[in-house]
């Protein structure tokens, strides 16, 4: 097992306490990685080693045993627009961990408008080099404000590194139900045979939230939920499930069959197929503009313009503040176009398959059967895998996975740059069809529903 | 709501106290026949009304409120072979519950072999009169002991009675998820549309005990698993699983369907694809010759000869001392012709639908998700559903439901005489390919399976 060396930016933010440093702790701590692994924590702030580490220990939730944890920690305090502090780093790094540096993995847990410095800082720091392909970097999510800055950031990245160095994280392809997609499409004849327009009557890509923006408040204005989800997760589960099939399933395989679903998406909306909402009370949160007119919830309906796809919806809604914390998958199957004298129509539902991704990681497959009982009505039934009650353990989070497959230099599991590129012109045709739109005010998800359900 | 009357012939048996009785009573219970329904038990033995309520009362497993119950109940002793009897019934009846025979229905059971004579009293004491209708008889299975002595009985017993008076019970069709079969076949249109060799690998149904004959090692000996569960059971399992979709679904299309693909079963055996067993310690049981050679196992492979069917292999298996006690039917699906390389080909089974019969009702669906964890490999998982658990209160008893179908005159889960005459007909090419051929003893299922699971 090789030595990591590990080197966060942003290391006082959330996501380094909440999802990173948690990780790598269960990574190395189930020798899924060396345990003698090293990671450098940078920030702005004005901690030691030992401060940080008291800092983290209130912040981390997830149980860590810290007297052998705090052994692979490091503070490195820095200016990260000052290119001469990348020099001292990389001093740093020889002095403390130069034997962990075979494998050194640089994350950028940013906001998107830093990768660019942080990248020069780390490629003129002669941290990682292009030419001789050591070293790794890692850019978290999103990847851009929209397609013009996330071109420009993906340029100067280039610039510094090649395309097999850069991991750009979304979490959600780490979850286990978004890598179940391919394996339940593709393993399961019954599925497969009828993945089309056939076959299928609507697929249905959701992600609800219970919570508003929370201390986020400063980046969600600027953002919104197309941006801050539907460019991202939800388009990355949209491409799982409706590329062709790979052939292979090779890593360049795979992300080329999602980017072509992806530039293949329509953008032809009207105010029946598109919807955008901001919850009461929204522009009072902390860090929210007052006139904000920032989504926090947004339905749409997109066409996918190709054979397989042709006159199939695919529903995408995404919002916070809604009736239930759930993220899910829901493929409609078509019904019969006769129907059996026996039955009433209404009693018959569509057969459905529904891909649990969160909170309850699983499988949901609905069929109609006959009421328990005397009756001899029929009704509709689920039928139901529990992902999460087959694990030995827990089952590893998304960051987790990533994290590994990073150390291990597989790729497959993070969006290449063209995926991100049309997700982005997706979006920005979407921005641009609402221009200066209102989104409309809405206190729970029942006045949304009725809206945007038929 | 019409008064009934109940004529039990055979109300001293086994069937009349663990299943007749406690049937009417949930029915009367439940108001879903007339509280005020009278039920008449008639036997050979000396039993007054008080002492036989006295001897069901130590019978009987289920909780029946008797000081209620009992007010329904009468015993009639008779000599069912003595016509004059009838007459005296009739006269009984009259005196007894006269404002009852609105809706009379007899029951009838015994054995196959006192059908005629009972049918012929019921006739001729003019308590069921094939002319205006009135009345309705119902025949305990097995009717019949072969084909030959099944029509014989039945030319009797339709010189008296008309068919529409006729219920020959097969109690396997009252059973839930029986019930299901057609629902769950012709309301989903995801089986609907590959429930054929294009789409099924295989069928197989089964129906295994743990128990031997108990004290019914007289009756057993004389019959053998192949007439006492192939021939009515599994024979009527079959013809759900593969008959041809019925135009209307009332009660003459299906069973027209049904005894279809009875007609169409091919007997077409070797040794590889027929095996009889007999249980050690069989031929020691109580009222079995001790040079018995009944089959207390059966495994066959049978065909069905139709466009819809052609290749499919239908694997029936029943066996009394085996590993477990369950009826279900599976529905293997196809696997795809061609494997992604992704996974291996054995880490892959196919789809697969079970019908769980018994003892736990409900529906298994078969297939390939990816193991939970941080591995990307894939195996087979269950999705469930539990049709006993959707229930208020218990399903009812199979009994429950046939008898509430006689009061209401429905015919549709009752097997039409050429379905029985069918069946017959295939149990008795199978006997004489047989011939005196000597089962295989076995003590366990695990010596069986080898030989019968490819």
């Amino acid at each position: 097992m090789k030595n990591n060396l590990f080197v966060i930016f942003g290391a006082t933010g959330n996501l380094t306490y909440k999802k990173l440093l948690p990780a790598l702790y269960r990574l190395m701590d189930q020798n899924l990685i060396s345990s003698a692994t090293k990671i450098i924590c940078i920030g702005r702030k004005n901690f030691t080693t030992k401060s940080y580490i008291e800092d983290a220990l209130t912040q981390v939730k997830e149980e860590i045993n810290w007297s052998v944890f705090k052994k692979s920690l490091f503070y490195y305090q820095m200016d990260i627009e000052s290119m001469p502090d990348y020099i001292a780093l990389k001093t740093f790094i020889e002095n403390n961990c130069q034997m962990y540096t075979d494998n050194s993995i640089f994350y950028l847990a940013t906001a998107p408008g830093l990768f660019p410095i942080i990248a020069r800082g780390i490629s003129e720091g002669n941290l990682v080099s292009k030419e001789d392909l050591k070293g790794r970097v890692v850019f978290e999510k999103p990847f851009g404000e929209d397609l013009d800055s996330a071109k420009k950031y993906n340029q100067m990245v280039r610039d510094y590194f090649d395309e097999n160095q850069i991991y750009r994280i979304d979490h959600y392809l780490g979850k286990e139900m978004i890598q179940n997609i391919l394996v339940v499409r593709f393993s399961n004849k019954i599925f497969e045979d009828i993945w089309n327009n056939k076959g299928i009557k609507s697929v249905t890509i959701l992600a609800k939230e219970t919570g508003g923006v929370m201390n986020r408040g400063g980046y969600y204005d600027g953002s919104g939920a197309l941006k801050d989800m539907v460019q991202n997760h939800l388009m990355q589960m949209l491409s799982l499930i409706a590329m062709e099939p790979p052939e292979d399933f090779d890593t360049d395989d795979i992300r080329q069959r999602k980017v072509q679903v992806i530039q293949k998406l329509k953008a032809n909306f009207n105010a029946e197929n598109l919807l955008v909402g901001q919850y009461k009370g929204y522009k009072k949160e902390k860090g929210v503009d007052p006139d904000s007119k920032t989504e926090t919830f947004v339905f749409l309906k997109a066409e996918i313009d190709t054979e397989r796809w042709k006159g199939v919806p695919f529903y995408i809604l995404t919002g916070k503040q809604l009736d239930e914390k759930k993220s899910e998958i829901i493929i409609e199957f078509l019904e019969n176009s006769h129907s059996h004298k026996k039955w009433p129509k209404d009693s018959i539902q569509s057969n459905r398959l529904i891909i649990r991704v969160d909170p309850e990681d699983g499988i949901t497959f609905q069929i109609n059967t006959k009421i328990p009982g005397l009756s001899s009505d029929v009704k509709p039934v689920v039928l139901d895998y529990c992902h999460g009650c087959q694990a030995i353990g827990n089952l590893p989070e998304a960051y987790e996975k990533l994290l590994l497959d990073i150390v291990l230099g597989d790729t497959t599991l993070f969006p290449r740059w063209d995926e991100i590129e049309h997700s982005w012109q997706f979006i920005d045709q979407v921005k641009a069809y609402l221009g200066d739109t209102t989104p409309i005010e809405y206190t729970n998800f029942e006045e949304l529903r009725k809206k945007v359900i038929k």
